[in-house]
């Protein structure tokens, strides 16, 4: 959702649970995160507030919970004992409060508010930040545009998969799955997040040796795979992992946002000269308690205006326990404009449990073939082999995107047809 | 607690909630973890497992849940009903999976885990990692006696307290303040977590107005009052601000973790000549849940071998919604040693509805007044004053250290007297 705030304000909405008075949970809310806290203090001036106050914008109602979501929550007076309410709350503050910076709007709009007394539900659903902070902050470099650039991969998405085992295979190992997967036709290959740079498969061999055969591929071919090296680690480390792969001719790192977190980010984003895969792992935590933590399209957010350019949305009919209208969300949201004059759209990446048969849903949700399709099984189980694993997915988007049936577009191409065969469990 | 684990493999300890059979539901998370996936993959061969599996060390089951406590969990068949179970379970990764990586290490311990369909609730409650961790990163550089040296305060806890209101003053306001907090005797004043460099309250001019009045009272007083001053920001606005402090002759920073993040963290503390205050906020969205994320006791073991020197966990009978066994269990572990011969032990804050009551039960749980214990109107609202609120808080801790009681001590300390009065409700 793009709704216009003023140019000096930031507004966040919060889903909120609570046995209080809705507009006093809400101003406890307002105080906590700008000039209150929880006794009267003088100076406090009706200046200060004027200058300082967030302010309650908005309260929507939304009913009745049967029970408190989260323990440790209080009641306006002992004994009260009746149902918590649920609600919509928007707050704003000015954002003479903090300027434009990423870091400090997460101790804003976040902070102790977790831990209040008052909720027994919060969570962070949105929020609408003034365009200083694109003046702030580079945003993402690459994009669509510049990935499907590199990546020599039009309209349709890129045909990804990841390389598994997920740790444990050396540089050499790796680089044998990369040959099979380039002659298999792949666009996008990525590391897996426990894959970092550890003795038995340092960073520098596997870049080095991966490299190797998609220089020669794309010597052959004249097409570049584009490989996700996860350079996660320390700054020093993640810059001089960059540097090498740039230098080796790569067109893409990968990093652990969690891992990382938001001022490695940032610091990484200015360096970085290749489009960055931004892996989520380690979300859960922070998403899946209903009432609690941040909604994707909350949390996206900041990573977008940092500077990352592809960012994982899982996928439908995934196998973790995300429902589908939550990962459509979220990819709908990494296509969704932050400003019209800076919309740094980043491209969401499809991964977990996809192969053929999502395609039509995910097209059809979105409306759009600018996003990552990561398969791993769907690729290196197909029962033709891995090429015919990626020619699956293709035709299942081309199918999707021209609007048949892949059941009707499978009788004149046999990978899909096995691979609707194969994946239909 | 302190287990001693292999030098080369690292452990962690989960509380788990599955209706899955224990073992397989454990074999899930070692395996998605490290080597496994979804489905079998050709390349996982038994020297490769051999090399790379992670472990599951132990499972202790802890007795049955009366329903699932997270949405999304899976059951092993269709209409499998059962109440699920809840256990601990603990598994091990061998070092060579990551190296002594801190950002790695969370992608491995938690990664993609609270994610998985096999379980209704799962948190990390602790992780032990061998002593290489200890070789790669600085660790605390003042801890607890570099803390007490630079605050001038031996044996008992630094006296602290908060510039409230929390945003809104200017630099000369909060100078101000500053001048009736030292007057009154204040050990530690920090900034509040909300306040960073906005332009109503730029950072160099906070700075350069505090220091002007704790440099002129440390002139005449000899006792330099530590302030922490909030520097979260940008990685280059941090070491700015830090190398000002610096060389204003300040004697401690703040920073937001969960705004800045590990690595922004890990390079920051390579930079930093001060004792780091670390500021939790935004930590209730990963353990509000008691069946979800972490707990403190593994979530702050990366930041002190880091290298932060102060770490904040919150306060007996407190504001906020966390339980009093809860706050000393984090104070405990605080003070635990990592490793025997690089402790990296960091000074718990207590804050958060702190007055003189909370001095006796707080060190009799910790046995210690290593400790930073920091009252907002527990010294500002003190009916005789912010020097009559100081003192009654160093005669609290004195009584507590002394094994007396507060009201007998009370009878010849009349600022402890008053504030027992004031602060009873």
């Amino acid at each position: 959702m793009t709704v216009a705030v003023p140019d000096n304000r930031l507004e966040a909405d919060y889903l909120i649970e609570t046995r209080y008075p809705l507009e006093q949970a809400a101003e406890a809310m307002a105080g906590e995160q700008s000039s209150g806290t929880f006794v009267a203090v003088p100076c406090e001036t009706p200046e200060l507030k004027a200058r300082a106050a967030a302010r309650v914008e908005r309260i929507e109602v939304l009913g009745e919970a049967e029970a408190p979501s989260l323990p440790g929550a209080g009641t306006p007076r002992a004994g009260a004992a009746s149902r918590p309410i649920r609600a919509r709350v928007t707050l704003s503050w000015p954002l003479a409060n903090i300027g434009p910076s990423l870091p400090n709007l997460l101790a804003m709009v976040a902070g102790n508010l977790f831990e209040l007394k008052q909720f027994s539900g919060l969570r962070i659903e949105d929020m609408r930040l003034p365009p200083a902070f694109a003046d702030a902050y580079p945003g993402p470099r690459f994009g669509v545009d510049g990935t499907r650039r590199l990546a020599g991969v039009e309209r349709r998405p890129l045909i990804g998969t990841i390389v598994k085992p997920s740790v444990g295979l050396t540089a050499e190992d790796t680089a044998d799955l990369v040959h099979t997967l380039a002659e298999a036709g792949i666009d996008f290959i990525k590391d897996d997040e426990l894959q970092s740079d550890g003795p038995s498969c340092p960073f520098e061999d596997r870049a080095r040796a991966v490299m190797r055969v998609i220089n020669d591929h794309a010597d052959r071919t004249g097409r570049k795979v584009m490989f996700a090296f996860n350079l996660t680690g320390d700054l020093d480390q993640m810059r001089r992992r960059h540097d090498l792969v740039r230098d080796l001719g790569g067109t893409c790192v990968m990093t652990s946002l969690n891992s990382v977190g938001l001022v490695g980010m940032i610091e990484f984003c200015r360096h970085s000269e290749l489009p960055i895969h931004a892996h989520r792992n380690g979300w859960g935590a922070l998403t899946r308690h209903p009432l609690l933590g941040w909604s994707y399209v909350a949390w996206q957010k900041p990573w977008r205006i940092a500077g990352v350019d592809h960012m994982h949305v899982n996928g439908i009919r995934n196998k973790f326990c995300e429902p589908d209208d939550s990962v459509i969300a979220s990819a709908r949201a990494c296509l969704t404009p932050i400003w019209p004059d800076r919309p740094c759209i980043v491209m969401p990446v499809f991964s977990s449990g996809q192969s053929a048969g999502q395609a039509p849903d995910t097209f059809e949700a979105l409306g759009t073939g600018d996003l990552i399709f990561a398969a791993g099984g769907g690729v290196m189980a197909h029962p033709d082999g891995p090429a015919a694993g990626v020619a699956s997915l293709r035709e299942a988007w081309e199918a999707a995107m021209a609007g048949r049936t892949l059941a009707e577009y499978a009788t004149t191409h046999p990978a899909l047809a096995r691979a609707l065969e194969a994946y239909s469990g």
